[in-house]
């Protein structure tokens, strides 16, 4: 059957067998390895795609997407004899659009590729996420990648205007939107947004350009409580417009991350909580003024205790090295965990509470570091030092008390295969058969990213 | 078969069956009538909603929703013999989270009651549009409403964090998400915004505050040509990250609109175009400066020519009830028909080109005013002084062309029963047919809202 299948495979296509790329292409950044694929098919143009699809569908072989392979849930690790179907020669830009501001880009399109490419022309891609070098803006799209600015732009969802997807049976799907409005029926582009490849396959998006900020500044603030968060977010959203990043530190994360990283400790164990702001706009004098002031009133009327500005942009570049520290300290705490939980700003204090009793209380050898992009209730708890068999139990227990907290166990990273076996903890019976029943009408065969988010 | 199944209403359940509410509830401010309903119900609580909808099933007894009857495409219109499900008394605020700025609310609730029982407690609800005073938030949801601070804060989708919905079959389903991520899988509130009722009913919704802007700034600029409109958004949009409106008007639309209006025309017939600019944000020195430097700079490097700028609020209302006069136009244009394009930046100046060039050569007698929210793609034109029998031809031209430049026939109205026929203009083959595979999955006894957007 695969020497028929290869011999039916499109011509001119792009085809890896050996033991070298079998191997690479068989996980991604969580690290699980389910199987070995048959081949791996670059295809370098849209009908490419369609015809192997289409050959796939015809032969009843899976296919498992593979974009930069930076997923942290397992979505890109085959099974045994899937044809992989790597994205990476799909990756032109193929249009800027200068004055309405918008580009058309394939889908294996590396993110810092496109947000440099768009930058030289005076537009902004404001999608930032630690993976920017290796990324694909197609797996951005189906994983609905978050980041760092999803307080001012939206996750990726709210970025992508138009979309182009092979369907499960090889059609191409073609909705290039190049507006922020459509309102003629079903809008069939979310069906493919965050859906992680499991609906159809990516090749081509339209996404929203801004006018390329000028200036940015930053300051990381000291705070006494946890009470203190929501006012001085409300604060910051209504005096800055511009604000962009509000990312949230908790004192044993800052002073792990800052050693990791070789950096001084800001506020060094003084206050318990750190707060990382980041506004960007245009670079006038009110602008900055604007900036200071805020500063001014909010150390004035006690909204915060302290306030270190950066006074370059290498200083800026060391408070994000330490919000950025986490990869870096992963090798020192595993076995760990890595939580990505969304929970409402109102509840989030009483859940942290909580899980760090049940933490404390059934794993009091664990270390527990705390961060998170908390202007949008994502917050990433890492637990370590854990024993391999803590794993399992840490999940339940943390998804538990999320569910109980109406929270969602997966803010921005997505389900994939290793977080699967907990989805009914975020969405019910009622919300996984209406799930079901789209995988159904879009991909009956089930040979598209089979066996993720749900059976 | 009434008799058994008005026996079979829920208990308690607010029925109309009066001629004058039947009539009442036959249409919606598009005016079309397309049969009388067999009663009008009007559940108080979801789980009415839900009975009454399980009934219908049961029964086989077709649904038409009714929210605030301000919609412009039929949606609301019932056949002869529905049961008219009017969400009016639904129409509970359940919570306002002042920590974290969102707010749960009925479907039933209209739009300024939310607006302003928000902005008590310090926070903003930014959509507007012209029918604030009888939509429900539930009709801006499943209409996915737009209006004028688009550019800003997104049209309704993104304003919506959570649903609650009642599915054809009863079911009620609960998504009340009140975070801005929650990557857990299909994002299955996409499928009831936008989609006017076709997959389910409305019952609840969470909605993103934002901060109550303190300061709104305002002013009316006139252009020499089209060909400035794109350099002037982009200077905007650089400059003030607070505009929220962009709104383009054609000379004749502005002196009609200020007539009917009974205000003095801006820039008495010298400048071609007339751009309204809006910005919200802080009451700051530097709000304030922020402004007026941004006018200064477009005065002084002739990105525009002229610029008025309101000294009092009465003065900024004069300028939007110019920018609002098109519905005190339209009894005098009749026949007429209201067109909501969409079209990509780039291409708007070549499409009003071919639009004008084809309604001047086969209609001479046409009199077309042109306005827009051209910050997002938007464009309204109104022709009128038609015949009956040339409404059909000039919809089939101007979406023809509309195809052509591949617009929307429909960038903010929704499609109803009054665009269906003109659906394939925006939306192939394939697309349609995944419109319907979802449809046939969600409503296949296809009893709620038939007939609406696809059959």
């Amino acid at each position: 059957m695969s020497d028929a299948f290869l011999s039916r495979l499109p011509a001119g296509l792009s085809v890896l067998s050996d033991t070298a790329s079998l191997t690479r292409y068989s996980t991604d950044a969580s690290g699980l390895r389910t199987g070995t694929p048959l081949l791996v098919a670059r295809p370098a143009t849209v009908a490419q795609v369609a015809a192997l699809v289409t050959l796939c569908a015809e032969e009843n072989r899976k296919i498992t997407i593979a974009g930069g392979g930076s997923g942290l849930a397992g979505g890109a690790a085959p099974d045994d004899g899937d044809v992989v179907l790597s994205l990476e020669l799909l990756n032109q830009i193929e249009e800027i659009d200068e004055a309405g501001g918008t580009a058309l880009v394939q889908a294996g399109v590396v993110l810092e590729t496109l947000c440099a490419a768009v930058e030289e022309k005076g537009w902004y891609f404001p999608l930032d996420l630690g993976a920017r070098g290796s990324c694909q803006i197609g797996g951005n799209v189906a994983t609905n990648a978050g980041g760092n600015r999803v307080l001012r732009y939206g996750t990726t969802r709210q970025l992508v205007l138009g979309l182009e997807v092979v369907l499960p049976d090889g059609t191409i799907m073609t909705m290039l939107d190049r507006t922020l409005k459509n309102n003629t029926g079903l809008d069939i582009k979310q069906l493919f947004i965050g859906t992680e490849g499991t609906l159809g396959i990516i090749t081509r998006v339209v996404v929203r350009l801004f006018p390329r900020p000028q200036a940015r500044r930053s300051a990381l603030v000291g705070l006494a409580s946890f009470a203190q968060i929501a006012p001085l977010l409300k604060a910051a959203r209504s005096a800055l417009p511009e604000l962009s990043s509000f990312e949230v530190m908790w004192d044993n994360y800052v002073a792990a991350a800052a050693k990791v990283k070789g950096k001084p400790v800001p506020f060094e164990g003084v206050w318990p909580l750190t707060v990382l702001l980041e506004t960007e706009g245009a670079d006038t004098p009110m602008f900055h003024a604007g900036f200071d002031a805020f500063l001014e009133s909010i150390l004035e009327n006690d909204t915060v205790q302290d306030a270190i500005v950066p006074q370059s942009l290498e200083q800026a570049a060391d408070l994000w090295a330490i919000r950025d520290g986490i990869g870096a300290l992963f090798p020192s705490l595993r076995p760990f965990v890595a939580f990505d939980i969304g929970i409402p700003l109102k509840d989030m204090g009483a859940f942290i509470e909580q899980t760090m009793a049940e933490l404390n209380a059934r794993w009091p050898y664990a270390g527990n570091l705390l961060f998170g992009h908390l202007g949008d209730g994502n917050l990433h708890l890492t637990t370590g030092h854990l024993h391999e068999a803590d794993i399992v139990p840490v999940e339940e227990a943390i998804y538990a008390l999320t569910c109980r907290f109406n929270g969602s166990i997966s803010a921005e990273h997505g389900i994939g295969r290793l977080k699967k076996p907990f989805l009914h903890y975020s969405r019910d019976d009622t919300q996984r058969q209406v799930m079901q029943r789209i995988r159904q009408a879009l991909n009956p065969q089930g040979l598209v990213n089979a066996a993720r988010i749900i059976d």
